[in-house]
């Protein structure tokens, strides 16, 4: 439960001045006034007609209905009377000093929803609709945007609610007025932002009609605090820490197994082609390398520093490299913030010491990074054991290690070309931002993927994600989404702000895909990188096996995909030209089992020949006796029309070669129809973003997906 | 929109039948009376006490309120003298002759719920709950169970839904009486399978209070079909499908890569020990056998049938089959049913012939069998293309030949051994439960996996899985889930009925264990064969990298299962004998990448041996250069302590060699936090399921379970 006074009494913003700022903004509000007596009660209610609602209006009470502070459907004087004798008793029940009286015109009904903005500690003001009063929460019926939002998010957010059925008629219910939430939705949008001090706004419920709209209950929280202003990405020396001309290696040890030794060892081996350097005062040589007492006595510039020493040591020893001109930093040592209090005052003089002389710095308690091009590589996973890729377009960005090595690996496996690697760790001083800003402007990074925990700075990553979204893709899987954050907040648009959700449509509203696991991650981004970007969300099936394709059609509908039907003349074509044994239902081709590689040509050619079929799936039982190996030439070919094809196919060690045989000629293959539904996502998402943002399309395709 | 009158008048319950019967079932309802004019209606409210509510009962009326036949919160004899000439009125504009109108006492507003029962196509008498209103078709909160239920499983039905919150008490919601729920399900579901005539009931709203509950509004739709008796399942003759001495081989041909040549084959070399008899009257021998020219020259008995031969000439070859004494047989040739009209009449056929001499019949349409014991084999893919798994524990029952081979090669690689293995495609005689019942009498097998699209007898299979659910686990992949059945039913619940609905509550209500997709469904069957069960549902997390075990609490999290919390000591002594850099934060042991084998050693050692820890899910990042091999033999070692072990690791080859060098010594491991979780949850499930339907557990634990 919400305790009903855990605000000081100035910070609540009441009713009444809520409704004057409301009508500032245009958000219809019933027409109100607000009354000192019994008199002045039945007077007002005279004038503005029956029937009416009187509440009491106190910068002591957010929750009026907890104390039965609202009294609903008033027909008569002798019932505004006795509404009006009771509000007077709450107030002296409750000890309210400076209650007033409201009398309002009681709204008609409608469809309630739910309006509201909050401020997140991550991202600023956000706005949000949910199901009116206590189902928004119960069914979990909510979304949120970052204000300011733009009309195309107010649809978007309308369209994302299970209430949205309602809007468009449904049962005894609707239609209602969507433009008129959408208008609200913009209302509030624009209140908040110009209103700074506005932490917290409610208008609950809102009243819908099939035209229009009504602000029945308004009233937020006021906050003293004064929002910081979202930082700029800075991109500068951050190149050092991909293409340095020379590296230290801090902590470089000669012990097989140690992390110094592994990390110096993937310098030197890993096809690096700058100047490495080796310091450690305990040693004259490792690896073959004269061994430096102290970064200051290398007679060279060095630009990139990476430090594998003790924690405690990494303050001084940064300074140091500061004062010699070392540009950037990598610090994979941990014990700083993930250690506790202790750690956090680590790595603030860690920070302290770095901006001083402007070292950048990735870190601490990271991996460090991965360069494709430049083969930098400070990690400490030997090559036997984890793959390096080749180069190529990719970038990858995360906060988790463990990941990083698990894309890498896969990478370099699956033949996917790595541009710039990042395992980030602490975030000490270069952040998620500001490594995207600098591959918004890498021409050798063509797509982008991300592993989140938490965000540092929420809006400075959202502002530079969504100017990058319309020219590179950008894949993100964000961890930790079962903690609800700010629980404890007073309003009921802050109490459904968990992290999650406001992050989750951060990501969505700055153009990034989401994907739902770190193998959907690696799927989605071959899938970008392999294949061109379609021109709809119209997918068409062939098979020589049907189960998949039935998976599939689920796994199509739940991410609101659709399913392509071919024109009657592509049908007409596909049954005159393929065997008797094909079934050509419409929405799939099922070659069945008897199938050749002929047939999925002649299937192939007619289906992505067809206006009406944007993406091509294409699944394959390479175990069936009768689909010979000239499969492997004929899908690639293909490609001559320019849509996406997206294999899938399972199975043991033949299946997988065939896979992969067709991958390396251009087809991505997954496992299962789910991952190949979630690449074909991914591609149509990302021809939508890049046709919406460029603005190419009103947007209101987006109506319909979700 | 529901059309309102498409049944014949004589087939609704109208209301006042409808508390008759309630009655009887000691189902709540408010006190009423039906009255014939105004002086009549006066004089009952003034019996039954105002607030009253008045409503047109007619047996042309479904939905009252669609006409505004319902008048609510009638106060005074003026209000009611007005909304009974407006009932009068409606009742003529309608041109409803039989119209009665009925007084009843008005409810206090309490928690709106609907509870109603239905008869599913497959399934028969189902009984459900949903969200009061509209509210459980907008946000989709409804469950089903199949009638009669048990008390758990109304209690499950009710833990179920998003509006459970507000039972538990939730904001100003709450809390409501529970067990009034579960009382009114069970009545429910005694009425509608003691009065096989009522084909739906809709009690709709029902009210809750703090304790009791009255249904305010109670109507059904009476049907003159009968319900057909719940089939039994047979085993007649099915061991010849897995063990016959004698197989005929009807469709051989000599020619590699079509399927009557690729049969013979996988009949002839993968071990099969029984007679094989090639017959083709076309040739004299095939592979190196002689050739008859029909199944009666044989001069042998002969037990299996397998067809590979043109639909048309299937029925009557059957038929001579049967003559000769063929026990049964695997139709592989399609052409039937999935054909249409013309291929029903084809398959009925053969059903008739099958079935006038006792051959029991797997397909058409599939690709049959194969048996790890005997080595029978119908497949008709080369094993240089799909494996062929050992013999063990594990039957695979599936609709889709596709995920058949699927399973089977990747059965063959992983080393999981196969019992019975079948593809039934068309199911014209052999169905599901048939096998599971032979399954279930099987002491070869121990774990049993299905893929199912559409049902046959659901009823049959519901009551067939639930004998065996409770000692040997079945988990299924039920595909098919977006087609929403019947749509254009009349009742609210009928129309909630979609088929995947109502086809996931029974099989959770069976016991079965549902995978999301075909990859977690051999994860879950892994997990089945190779580890103990669980004695709860407490998961405790060792790592050497964080970002897993994140992602995996998150999933922990939306299955409803829970991290372990290990007692005091155990988290001392992890401190004490653990080195420096590992963090021991209670629910997860993150050895940090600096991890030895020896960590993990102690890690496994003190967390299995806590009474707090029921499932122990380790994660490894083998590329980490200190984690040295000899975790190989450690990780094994740790199952002596009974409990079940679960590992996840994810990369390339190294990672995927020492994964699957751990799985050979028995701990399964898989390659996403999300599925290893997957698998974790299939093991706390049947746990569950074992306990409670042996009468071990009292099923409460099911409160907190989805």
């Amino acid at each position: 439960m919400l305790s009903r006074r855990c605000y000081p009494l100035s910070s609540i913003l009441t009713e009444d001045k809520a409704y004057k700022i409301c009508m500032k903004y245009e958000i219809p509000i019933p027409e109100y006034q607000l009354i000192q007596n019994l008199e002045e009660a039945l007077c007002s209610a005279a004038q503005i007609g029956y029937p009416v609602v009187a509440k009491i209006v106190s910068p002591s009470i957010y929750h009026k209905s907890a104390v039965d502070g609202v009294k609903l459907g008033i027909k008569t004087e002798y019932e505004l009377s006795e509404a009006y004798h009771s509000l007077i008793q709450v107030a002296r029940r409750e000890g309210i000093k400076d209650a007033k009286i409201m009398i309002q015109k009681q709204a008609p009904p409608g469809l309630e929803v739910m309006i509201g903005a909050t401020t997140d500690p991550q991202f600023g003001k956000v706005v949000m609709l949910g199901s009116g009063g206590v189902y928004a929460e119960l069914y979990e019926d909510v979304t949120f945007r970052l204000a300011p939002i733009s009309r195309n998010d107010g649809e978007e957010m309308l369209s994302e609610l299970s209430l949205y059925k309602a809007f468009q008629g449904f049962r005894s219910l609707g239609p209602y007025d969507k433009e008129a939430v959408v208008d609200l939705l913009l209302k509030v949008s624009r209140l908040v932002t110009e209103n700074g001090e506005i932490d917290q706004l409610d208008l609950n419920p809102v009243i819908i009609y099939g035209n229009g709209a009504c602000a029945v209950d308004v009233k937020g929280i006021l906050s003293r605090r004064i929002e910081s202003e979202a930082q700029q990405p800075n991109v500068r020396n951050i190149r050092y820490l991909f293409e340095p001309r020379s590296v230290a290696v801090i902590g470089a040890s000669g012990t097989p197994g140690k992390i110094g030794f592994e990390v110096l060892k993937s310098m030197l081996i890993h096809g690096y082609k700058g100047r490495v350097y080796a310091v450690n005062p305990s040693k004259k040589q490792v690896c073959g390398l004269k061994c430096y007492s102290s970064v200051e006595e290398i007679p060279d510039t060095v630009d990139l520093a990476v430090f594998i020493i003790s924690p405690e040591f990494i303050p001084e020893t940064l300074e140091r490299c500061g004062k010699k001109g070392v540009k950037a930093a990598i610090v994979i040592s941990g014990g700083f913030k993930e250690r506790g209090v202790k750690g956090e005052e680590a790595e603030r003089r860690l920070v302290a010491s770095a901006r001083r002389y402007g070292v950048r710095v990735i870190g601490p308690n990271c991996m460090g990074v991965f360069d494709g091009f430049s083969r930098l590589d400070t990690f400490f996973q030997p090559s036997e054991r984890m793959g390096r890729p080749a180069r190529g377009p990719v970038a990858f960005i995360t906060q988790s290690g463990t990941f990083g090595c698990t894309i890498l690996d896969w990478a370099a496996e699956q033949g996917i070309g790595i541009s710039r690697f990042v395992s980030y760790g602490n975030r000490s001083d270069v952040d998620e931002a500001d490594i995207l800003q600098f591959l918004a402007e890498d021409s050798k990074t063509k797509v982008i993927a991300m592993y989140i925990e938490g965000f540092g700075d929420g809006r400075k990553l959202f502002n530079t994600a969504r100017r990058i979204t319309p020219l590179k893709p950008i894949v993100a899987l964000k961890a930790g989404r079962t903690a609800l954050g700010s629980k404890a907040a007073m309003s009921h648009t802050g109490w459904l702000a968990g992290s999650y959700r406001v992050a989750k449509s951060a990501l969505k509203q700055a153009g990034i895909i989401e994907a739902e696991d770190i193998q959907q991650l690696f799927d989605m981004v071959k899938a970008l990188v392999k294949q061109p970007l379609p021109r709809g969300d119209k997918i068409a099936l062939i098979t020589n096996g049907a189960g998949p394709c039935v998976m599939a059609s689920d796994e199509i509908a739940r991410l609101g995909l659709k399913l392509a039907i071919p024109r009657r003349e592509t049908l007409n074509e596909l049954k005159r030209m393929l065997p008797r044994y094909c079934q050509i239902t419409g929405e799939i081709v099922d070659l069945t089992g008897s199938a050749t590689s002929k047939d999925y040509e002649i299937a192939m050619d007619l289906l992505l020949s067809d206006d009406n079929v944007d993406v091509l799936m294409v699944f394959f039982v390479f175990a069936d006796a009768p689909l010979d190996e000239n499969i492997i030439e004929i899908v690639p070919k293909m490609m001559k029309h320019g849509k996406p094809i997206i294999g899938c196919a399972s199975g043991g060690v033949y299946a997988r070669r065939m896979s992969s045989t067709l991958e390396s000629n251009g087809i991505p293959v997954y496992e299962t129809p789910e991952r190949a539904v979630a690449a074909t996502y991914a591609l149509v998402k990302q021809s939508m973003m890049s046709r919406r943002l460029q603005g190419k399309d009103p947007g209101t395709a987006y109506w319909n997906v979700s």
